[in-house]
């Protein structure tokens, strides 16, 4: 093994990305050298590198990240998320955040919200830890990781997105509450939307309704388990009767928002039943805000939640429900392209313009 | 007993209310008649009283109500909410709705939402069933009907409003998790947002703040468990400083807002912190709305929680805390002078007036 690492940095908007050499580290207790295999770009690296979102530069992007254990630090063995030991050569993915399991945050179940976060993709880099992002040869695994091994049946493509766009998922859900026969309404066809419709289904939804402004997107719902599509251009009347179909005009039990748009949040509210719950996930960037009618609130007892990240047992379930769907839904469909890391900055260009709705890195 | 009862019937606003003696009822299974001892004007009263709200009429308004059964049907007993058979002078309150137990929301944890709703104080008069509120000498309780014993060391101005003010706090409190040492902040210091304080102290809170535009109505949330009180009109400032004392700076873990005020709401939010949750209890009336931005209930995790009404088991927590704080706060100054049947309409123009937070009739 090569005692350095060969990283793609970034240092803002508009500047040029940069590969560096970073030694490798000297693992402590509880710490984790991975290969790195691949990382796929989310909506929020894209976020960053277009500059409508900021985060702390230089850093390395990229925290859809699977890898092969490469590394473990002498004495006691670090343990997967379930208490089991973990070896070279496993194959793993780990939460985007490691926690320290003590503050307020982490004892009051908001693990992503500890006060010493240390989010891989997100931080800056220091000369003690720069290896913490997916656009690398090798991601150092901080202790307080929650780490997975990945079933080997699931194929890098499918497997690559989990720790991110498919646990925010199980964690949007998770907090919707249990509705089996119950009806979830999307907003947003991208890869966290098409996702929320296939876990639905697997979770006992019996009637998922997907909301998009792209045909493109929304073409692809209904091969990820949803029962009727609507186009957002459409008059509000096209929702209204999906909705009437769906539940026989009682109302959504749960409208989830992965696109971010007031209107959509405002739409999503309105088709809600007595008593159901909106759950805001998209709107990670600064939009108008979204007029809410108290009384309305009030008399149809409507829960809104917001969501950013999750908690490690969000991607335990994220994992058991790739393993048991991946035959059911065209998940690899969902990544475009990959690009070696040299080639990072086309990475970029061609997810902005890419069908695909995720682009992948393999080192 | 003579076979009538004397009841105080509403018929929209504006119009006066007449006095009718209608027949007692044959008592079907399951249902109770109730000689009423007092009731007391709720908030929603006088909102219907003066037009702010719509009921259908002609009705009996009155739903905070304590009685004594006065006699029962024939055959099977009929049981209290503990499932213990009810006798005649058994001194009981009850939920403010019967509910069916079966349909769509009272399977979902919503009977108040149920699709068949009885709601005390809120009937239209039938002749099947005149006598459903508490401006009358009797109420005939419907089958489904959750009915409570009221420990005989509550005096009647403590008990009275149980049924409405009190185990509507104990849902919001309910609703809005445990909280033990935790911080709560509480909009509007009327009956509700003083019960809140005081129940939430109970409930081990730490930190209650009060805000409230009326320095009267605040002047006694100190009296109520309130740590800080926060007069509404004072600059922002004011309320910042409040929460940065009691939560270093963390915010609030909860936001009751009872006052129905936007500002009030969106001041609420602002003061939550990660993962914080909003309950709105106050807007059962049209107000404008509230401006709420998408990208800070998704990063700080926010919750807004609508609550109407309340399910049976809050009104046992009610009585409960009633029971066991009696001593500790001042619930008696809350209720105003006691006024005749006949002269409900003076009770509605004292209450429309009054420096206490409830006005009592008594038959």
């Amino acid at each position: 093994m090569k005692p350095t690492a060969r990283a793609v940095t970034f240092h803002g908007p508009g500047r040029d990305l940069e590969t560096i050499e970073f030694a490798l580290p000297k693992l402590q207790a509880g710490e984790v050298l991975v290969k790195v295999s691949c990382s796929t770009l989310c909506g929020s690296d894209l976020h960053t590198y277009h500059g409508d979102r900021g985060t702390p530069c230089p850093t390395i992007l990229g925290h859809e990240i699977l890898g092969i254990v490469a590394e473990l630090p002498a004495g006691a063995p670090v343990l997967d998320h379930f208490g089991m030991p973990l070896e070279i050569g496993a194959r793993v993915t780990w939460g985007i955040a490691a926690s320290c399991g003590d503050c307020f945050f982490c004892r009051h179940e908001l693990p992503q919200k500890c006060a010493t976060l240390f989010k891989y993709g997100h931080q800056q880099i220091t000369d003690a830890h720069p290896l913490s992002g997916g656009m690398a040869e090798y991601c150092h695994l901080a202790a307080g990781t929650p780490v997975f091994r990945v079933p080997e049946s699931l194929p890098d493509t499918v497997a690559c997105p989990a720790n991110c766009a498919t646990a925010t998922v199980a964690a949007a859900l998770r907090v919707a509450g249990q509705h089996s026969e119950g009806t979830l309404l999307i907003h947003g066809a991208g890869m966290l939307g098409l996702t929320a419709a296939a876990m639905a289904r697997w979770q006992g939804y019996r009637e998922v309704i997907v909301v998009d402004v792209n045909p493109q997107r929304l073409s692809r719902a209904t091969e990820f388990g949803a029962t009727q599509v609507v186009a957002a251009g459409e008059a509000d009347s096209s929702l209204d009767d999906a909705v009437e179909a769906a539940t026989a005009g009682r109302g959504v039990d749960v409208a989830i928002d992965v696109s971010g748009a007031p209107a959509a949040m405002r739409q999503g509210m309105e088709a809600l039943r007595v008593g159901g719950c909106a759950v805001w996930v998209g709107a990670v960037f600064p939009t108008p805000p979204v007029e809410v009618v108290p009384e309305q609130v009030v008399r149809k007892m409507i829960e809104i939640r917001g969501l950013h990240n999750y908690a490690p047992r969000d991607l335990a379930t994220a994992l058991e429900f790739l393993d048991q769907t991946e035959a059911d839904y065209p998940f690899s469909g969902l990544i475009g392209d990959s690009y070696p890391l040299d080639h990072a900055a086309a990475a970029f260009a061609a997810a902005r313009e890419s069908v695909a709705f995720r682009v992948m890195l393999r080192p």
